[in-house]
């Protein structure tokens, strides 16, 4: 019977000596524990496959060394025994392997002082192309400050372009933003972004599956991909090239079925390509800004209903593009009956049912005999005409 | 009981004297048939609403000096019962009416050489902004033109913005490209618009349903989209802002269950909002060039299989977007069962199942023993690496 010391020593001599994502390390602690799998490794499994793979490590591992230096460099190993560990890492157990990374990690390598858990919760991952375009760059840090002010965590890692974009806007809305890193989380890659990787561990976390000191190879950044996707609620691509690694990231959340969006750019842009794709031949969903984000990761109660006066504190803007739809199409004077309503607005009937309800439950419109009109007292603006005065050609 | 010259003359005054769209002709004519619904319209139907509306206009109306003009003007007056009537305008009447336009037209008044249902058979048209951006403009005119080249008829409405570079575009690759009018179709509207107009019935077809010199005029404008979106197999709208008429036609195409399909563009430009908008809550397809256009109006069989050598007549070029991500993941020496490779590719199974049976039948992999490879001699290009060799973060 293993103790947790024991347990996490064990966690950490895997973290240290195992490639991080390695699904054959992860199946062998799903099904024997972290201390008879180290026991396995060290002993009869050293003829097996894997025990001969990481013989070499083994012997060369000086857990404790690399854990005291760790914590001279402001790490720390937290592992799933751990308050702070979060819940939703325990679903890549229950994905399939994509290019043979896979699995719950052993442990993860800590620097910055947030809570895990606490500092990605409700979090939104936004990662694209290295060689973004200044339209793509600009995107990605109005919707990660945006998302940032919001008091959602923007999660990427900390690459050249969409990834340095997202984080420095999230940074620079003095909101919190956590980056996954492919190589130890003492260091950085890359290296240019030293600095950017130590202002991200001031205020937010930067996180790693490798151990100090690691070296982000081809491998360990696929991994790292779907730590990403885990821990965030959706991952948003924001420009991707038809072989963009950030597509590894958008596969990553389909498989664990978190929401995956994608921002559109002009078709012309070769950097908007593989967003196009995934919205055309994934379902990712269309996104334009950080309301659309919120919408998609929070579809609903995304704001508490309210009641008497406060119900109108919500502004029209606020509204979904599908209520604000519906709510151009209601009749400011003499009311309508909802199928008029959907004729009107050209919706499907049963959906302007519905959204009519949530609009008379934000106080937008108000009911009588079946009858719906605008409520006279809107406060934030007058309803636009539909189609303008001139020809609508 | 009536003549078919009888009925002919009928539809005839009532294109002249009605409203283009008004459902209230056309509900009329469907009920009691064209001749008897100018009966009731002369006699017992004055003192109705729509009989009075008319009345004015059906003491001034002169058909056969209309028509003769009409000729002179190189124009002519097609009805339902004309062989070249297209089918497709039957399905107006089977759907609701939009900001009260609606309906079968009476008849139509066509300028150019090309019978109607030819000219329009398999089309698709391309409508949005008038006030395109340079972006917008680009690709309407390439989209038409590449379509024009795959003998694809573009249907517009000859606006300034999106509905002049498509027709243009159409025009520059010598193919077919109808302008649908909301004025008489011996006008042009913008009046600027005159020329293009005239080269469009030169090799192509103006449409009106608004009898010779009529103007056009806002609720002509609703009542055309109607038209353009029926005559169509799938409508395409580049660039629309949020309230952009182009939304009317796009609605049309949805309520006449017709391909709804979007070109996306920058989110910092307003001109694409509306599009965004339609991707998002209409489940408009998000389309990039003209071959997304095929593949979306052309979902079956759109190239005849072939058999033998010309099998592998269909350059890898020429394959959907999910053919070719399932190909990449396809080995190409050892095989792969379709699992591994819906892994590899981190598609759903059935989905890749599927998928390779499509490659298969065109020559692209071969199965042995439930193992899928690439074939040896696959002729146009070599399989890409997946993922580059450096860094894919």
């Amino acid at each position: 019977m293993s103790t947790s010391a024991d347990e996490r020593a064990a966690r950490l001599l895997l973290s240290i000596v195992g490639e991080p994502g390695d699904p054959r390390v992860a199946a062998l602690v799903d099904q024997v524990g972290p201390a008879d799998a180290v026991d396995f490794l060290q002993a009869r499994g050293r003829r097996g496959e894997l025990g001969a793979a990481l013989a070499q490590r083994i012997a060369a591992a000086r857990p404790e060394e690399t854990l005291a230096q760790a914590e001279r460099r402001g790490l720390r190993f937290v592992t799933p025994a751990d308050p702070e560990w979060p819940e939703a890492l325990g679903d890549l157990d229950q994905v399939p392997t994509l290019h043979e990374r896979g699995g719950t990690p052993v442990g993860l390598w800590l620097r910055g002082a947030l809570r895990l858990d606490e500092a990605v919760a409700g979090s939104v991952a936004i990662v694209g192309a290295r060689s973004a375009t200044t339209y793509g760059a600009a995107v990605a840090g109005s919707m990660a400050a945006d998302l940032a002010e919001a008091e959602v965590a923007v999660v990427s890692g900390a690459a050249f372009g969409i990834d340095q974009a997202a984080h420095r806007g999230a940074l620079a809305a003095r909101g919190t933003t956590v980056a996954v890193l492919a190589c130890g989380a003492d260091r950085a890659y890359p290296t240019a972004h030293q600095a950017l990787v130590g202002y991200i561990a001031e205020t937010g976390l930067v996180i790693s599956e490798a151990p100090p000191g690691g070296a982000p190879t081809r491998i360990r950044f696929l991994a790292r991909n779907r730590l990403i996707a885990a821990l965030a609620l959706g991952t948003v691509v924001v420009e991707a090239a038809v072989r963009s690694g950030a597509l590894n990231t958008a596969n990553w959340a389909d498989a664990l079925s978190r929401t995956l969006m994608g921002v559109p750019g002009p078709v012309t842009s070769a950097a908007s390509q593989g967003v196009h794709r995934l919205v055309r031949t994934r379902n990712a969903l269309l996104v334009t800004d950080a309301a659309d984000v919120l919408e998609a990761v929070r579809p609903v109660g995304r704001q508490p209903a309210g009641s008497g006066t406060d119900r109108f504190l919500r502004p029209r803007d606020a509204l979904t593009a599908l209520e604000q739809e519906v709510l151009d199409a209601v009749p400011v004077e003499r009311g309508a009956g909802a199928d008029r309503v959907a004729r009107a607005a050209g919706l499907p009937p049963e959906t302007v049912a519905r959204t009519l309800a949530d609009l008379h439950a934000a106080g937008f419109v108000e009911r009588s005999a079946d009858r719906w009109r605008l409520v006279r007292q809107e406060p934030f603006d007058a309803p636009a005409e539909k189609e303008g005065g001139e020809f609508v050609g």
